[in-house]
């Protein structure tokens, strides 16, 4: 099994390196790196890690920054992600981090690094032990946050 | 006849469960069940569950929480089940519950169980008796909510 | 010639029989029906109109809610519809009724059937003499409302 | 070389009229003429004058009306086009109006002739002298409008 | 190796001029460039450049306009250029600029020519060393301006 990881120069944590050292951490599993300036180079980048790498699932990692026109490239990245997916059959894993969600540059990273080993582990379980997500449905998981749990009936 | 069943560690309410519960109660339907992390996801599951695993329709179940970018991720989500549909010529049913759309946890919580289970029956009718459907034409039906009714003319 | 008709439970007024006795009593054109839940899942009937059931062209026919949660599912399924003609080189005539486009709902149910009879009008051109709309280009029309009129240069 | 003329019913001014004066005024080229009620309906009206009329290029005619639903109208219209496009490696020049360009019915039917003129211009040279465009690269260039200009470096 | 450029009329730079004297100044590079009248036409143009004119990469070079309409457009010219991208398996490397970016003509007029030269390094280390950019990973480059720098964890 082989997961491709896309990242951006754009990035203010080195994403990359940290979803290949908790993929490398949990799992035996060979991955392809691919880094791009933004995150609306990051569609192409999985299709072709799909595609003419051989990989089975891709992670795309970004950071969004603060103003109108970022959100605006994140949501056209996150299109563009969901296509490449339906013309793979692969997933395609998005970890974006939105730089007005933290506070301060301290928790910013926190949150970054957080995030992106959480959905590193999520790669692991749809890669290799799908039916043990079957288990978490409904729970209210959050990466990079306080999971908000299940609701009673 | 085999209904997909897609839906999320995200949500707070095991709706895949539910969902399951329904259709078997209400017909005699064969469900496969994945489970991914977030909305974002279900587009590509539901497009594996049907080309993968021979699925004839899919249920894509999510909750939706209550900030700005929520609302994005479920509209990119929504675009892509569109195209999953278009690409495969088969219905993939969305079921959202939208956090805001209910006071409080307990009442999310049964919003959550009436429109799955509702929605639980349109699959079956969809599948197994659509001219039914026809008869319904126009009736204002709401699931999950109290049915607006039909105007008249 | 036949003609597809694509309609909803969730919208208030049977429109689909409006349309097809509109056709029916204006030209000699079949017509296939087709019922689901809600206008998100008319693309993929209306693709299904023209692919399964060998429809020349389809309306798709829906009223959308008045919060802006419907104003973005008829965006979504607006989008859809225009692909599903994109994929199939048919035409597919959108009718959506916004239910905060009427005081009440007297005029709104009035709204619905004039709205859907004037583009069951514009189907059978389209269909069999579509070289009458070029005499109408530019004439400011509106359907299910007084015509806007043409400007003078 | 043949250019398809899409307009519309809707419009309040004869584009598709005055794109063919002015094509046939300025260069040796045939046209087909395609009229459809909305702007909604022109990106398959523009797919199928290219692969059905075997059109070189296409003018995708239309005016926006002042309202939030018009201007989704015309973004869900746009992206269409963009994607026929795509499909058919195919030039179709967007032109319209919006109806709040303009302070009243005299100048907005000044505009639409103006813009709809120089765009047919533009159409000349895209099909028969492509490199003249790149002569005015940079120019600031504003159809129907007074050119902004280029800036010093 | 070939790169692409397509540039437009509507922009106040000739930026095309300016992204083939970066290019040609770093790298042995040859160039195929097209200019197209506004973003909008750009998609297709890039398409072409790739599929008709065999080009490995393409830079899409526009200026966007100050108004909400302009915004609107940009971002349909950004879903067409990632379309594009997922046809063919290429980069286009998007180079927007937006007029209210800059306060006044003559600093609009340096970050057009700054971002776009520092985008076609961009694209060079794509085309020939895409390694050398897994080494700028998260670093928090901002073409144009100042990089926002990498944060520590």
């Amino acid at each position: 099994m082989k997961a491709g990881i896309a990242d951006t120069t754009f990035a203010r944590v080195n994403m990359g390196a940290i979803a290949i050292e908790e993929l490398k951490k949990n799992a035996s599993i060979r991955t392809e790196r691919y880094t791009v300036p933004g995150i609306k180079d990051l569609p192409v980048a999985a299709k072709k890690l799909i595609e003419e790498q051989g990989c089975d699932i891709v992670m795309a990692l970004g950071m969004v920054g603060g103003m109108p026109i970022d959100k605006t490239c994140a949501h056209e990245a996150s299109l563009g992600l969901i296509f490449v997916q339906l013309m793979t059959n692969k997933h395609v894993i998005e970890v974006f981090i939105h730089e007005d969600e933290a506070e301060n540059d301290k928790t910013l990273a926190e949150l970054v690094d957080k995030r992106t080993r959480e959905h590193a582990l999520n790669v692991i379980e749809l890669l290799l032990k799908p039916k043990l997500l079957v288990k978490r449905a409904g729970m209210g998981e959050r990466q990079g946050g306080i999971d908000a749990g299940s609701l009673r009936l």
